[in-house]
């Protein structure tokens, strides 16, 4: 059977990528894109044109849907555009799978009564990459033998933010798993602000920025005499593209709300 | 219930790690000593002496089973003492936790089936590190997204053998669960003799030896634009421990033969 | 003063990101664009145009050299077309700097004999990268101290050649200075081929090869009790871009032949 | 020549491992034993006797200097000892090496004074770890071309100042030779506190504590799209006894103060 996957945010990078990786696999269809303009353009081989050929742009999901039939509605646009095209396709009978973090726990709870109410999947994967979910397994599944954690996340100087999503995603799901305790030294003397990183869930988080780096996290787990180190490096955007085909596959033989790549892996 | 454990080889570096581990733990007791010689002495603090204080030695199994009544045998000897001991130890209804490698595949079957015949566990565990255990686990469980996968083990330079034992043991597991694949430039041009390392089940295996290092080793796995890097680092012979209590623990509770503390993590 | 410069190879990927990084140095021109075709075209913001706006591409060193008097030539090529260029340049007083590997030893005798009698510099730079051969220079001063090195190069799987180039002239360059001696246990035994990598100068090599992989190299230095690590990694051409500039600006204040880009750093 | 060396705080660990390793230098010969109490008793191979036989320990410096005409004076005790030591022995005429950290700047200044008036050479060493130097001197030689900086120091638990102090002399050495320039984006935003470590000289350290590491530290420098490291690995104190002999050695060719052992490579 061929999937047919709608996809919201096409013609951005990680959308454009995607799409790209959907019309290569040989059990996807790329049946049609979402936008919020350029209604009746087409996008060809990655380029937006006037002309009818390649796949339609849409602005109205509805249409879409009547047109084109997609089973699979992946959506890489933005926390705003992402609440209301998951509600309008769960209705429609589209699967959502929703590559966008910054959902409030209202928006995914209220996703997760509407997957269920019609029995039809909605896979929430705020990231794609199996590598990054793998890394977040194995540390939760290792915390239980060696309980002392500390991470350390490195990435390019233009990053914003700090700790990065993915390091305090790990440190709460060690810490859904393993026994709590106190870590480090109790009479630990800091002289310098900051020099022992961030508390999250009683791990250390350590941001690194640096020119040159591009996304890369390393977990760190002690036990007397050794030392178990699990690292992922992201270096390009491609690294994600097996998870949105597993998400996009899984999501036709599921029937609820899925919130994590890890629940599929 | 306390568990009663006897050692063979408590006199060794391993062994007497393992006495001092065993003597601490709140649920075992260090029940006797099997050795080669010095019968009637006694293990005290890790010192023999001859003033019957501490923990007898018996050159027996026969009569330090009828003396001591141990649940386990801990066998920390090497390759010929070791299988003796572990059938006579099944015969008199004592459960071997055996520490060694090199047992041959003739005596491994024996014992499984003596182990199975007899409904009592027997553990084989030529790697008691639980760290070194979770790296392989988790090499292999990622191998099946991540096929392509090169192993870098690094030692000291005192050590004779390359590969380690580790490193042929983890390319056994991933090779047991991975989509067989070539990996690397089918028209690769090795201008020098070795570069490319040892191929073993068709991952490479690179084998470092410098002075200062001890015992470490990274699995890499690489997708197409990540990198998942699995390393394990061996700083002291204390990290065996957790191990050796868990084999202990395990063995009471199992009633067939074990092959490789992997089975119980 | 300005320097004016011109490129060989702008059109390639390596050129084209050194003509704009050109461009951009406030100290530099990009004067004129050597080819072996479309003279007369023009270079324009990294695109070829007919008309006649940008950077003149020409056919004939010569007519470059009289219409728009360039100081150096940085040549981007290949070594067949290096080693003409070269001798063409030195003779109308421009000042080659030369970001190819391949050259024979004759040729670079050849080049060096015609750099000094003319008194004009020509810089051999096969490697721009000025971390990587930051490395390599720390690599040589630490190996005074300890002596024993081993080298682990990663690399992506479409690389064809092992060990790389950068790897053997590591080895070089630590051989010219430690005092000469055996690594390892002399009575080691290897139990499958390859596993402890190439032997060159004495040093292990060991190159890895994985999807995911860009550029990487780390130098171990071992001692008693320690570890040095010395680790590259190349993730963008645009590292090499300090290199190229560093290199030109030499260029003008240096009368004589310069082989690597280590001798001016 | 051979250089007799006495040594204050030979009962120590660091002391007798030094004991032991200037024993066993074919130019050096242990002299003598300074110590505060014990006067009159013996170190024989690493043992305190009262038997005389072996190396004398005296609790005074000048029966020391008469007895036994020491040329050095190493000095392995704690930081209220050496400067009174130090003093006595510049006046002895014996050269102070002094391998602690935590004297006053006033106190280094006055040793700096003693020495250079009585041309005699007095070593200051708090780190004799040959490869800890060379990893400062590379990074602060490497920040001339890639000026964006982060350190992480990596020790065990049980230590209880953070940040280290080699982490800090590392930042010093650097910012001695580095253009000042704001690191990192300026719009940050630190979600948990911490989460970016240190500030120490316009750089960032990362102090990370688990059981199972000993001491590490790596220097990260960054620079467009290529990034550099240099790491060091800690595993034995045998580790300081090239840089302890090499100290040694160069006092009796020096005639003054020398703040580091980075000076003398």
């Amino acid at each position: 059977m061929t999937i047919r996957v709608a996809i919201a945010g096409a013609r951005g990078r990680m959308g454009s990528t995607a799409a790209a990786a959907i019309t290569e696999a040989p059990d996807m269809v790329f049946a049609g894109a979402l936008d919020y303009k350029y209604d009746g353009w087409y996008i060809n081989g990655g380029t937006l044109i006037e002309q009818p050929s390649g796949v339609r742009v849409y602005t109205s999901i509805a249409e879409l849907a009547e047109a084109e039939k997609p089973d699979v509605l992946l959506d890489l646009t933005d926390p705003e555009a992402v609440f209301p095209n998951a509600q309008k396709a769960i209705a429609l009978g589209i699967r959502p799978v929703i590559g966008t973090s910054g959902l409030t726990l209202e928006e995914i709870d209220h996703l997760k009564i509407m997957s269920e109410q019609k029995g039809l999947s909605c896979i929430l994967a705020p990231n794609f990459s199996i590598g990054a979910v793998l890394m977040m397994k194995f540390a939760a599944q290792a915390a239980h033998y060696l309980g002392d954690v500390e991470i350390i996340e490195m990435h390019h100087d233009r990053k914003l933010d700090a700790p990065s999503g993915t390091a305090v995603k790990t440190a709460d799901m060690i810490s859904d798993v393993r026994t709590p305790h106190l870590q480090g030294h109790p009479d630990e003397q800091v002289n310098a602000y900051g020099a022992r990183g961030a508390d999250v869930q009683g791990m250390k988080i350590h941001s690194v920025r640096l020119p040159g780096l591009l996304a890369h996290q390393q977990v760190l787990l002690g036990g007397e005499g050794e030392l178990l180190t699990i690292r992922h490096d992201s270096f390009d955007r491609k690294s994600f593209m097996p998870g949105v085909l597993l998400a996009v596959r899984e999501s036709v033989s599921h029937h609820q709300f899925v919130n994590g790549l890890e629940q599929l892996i």
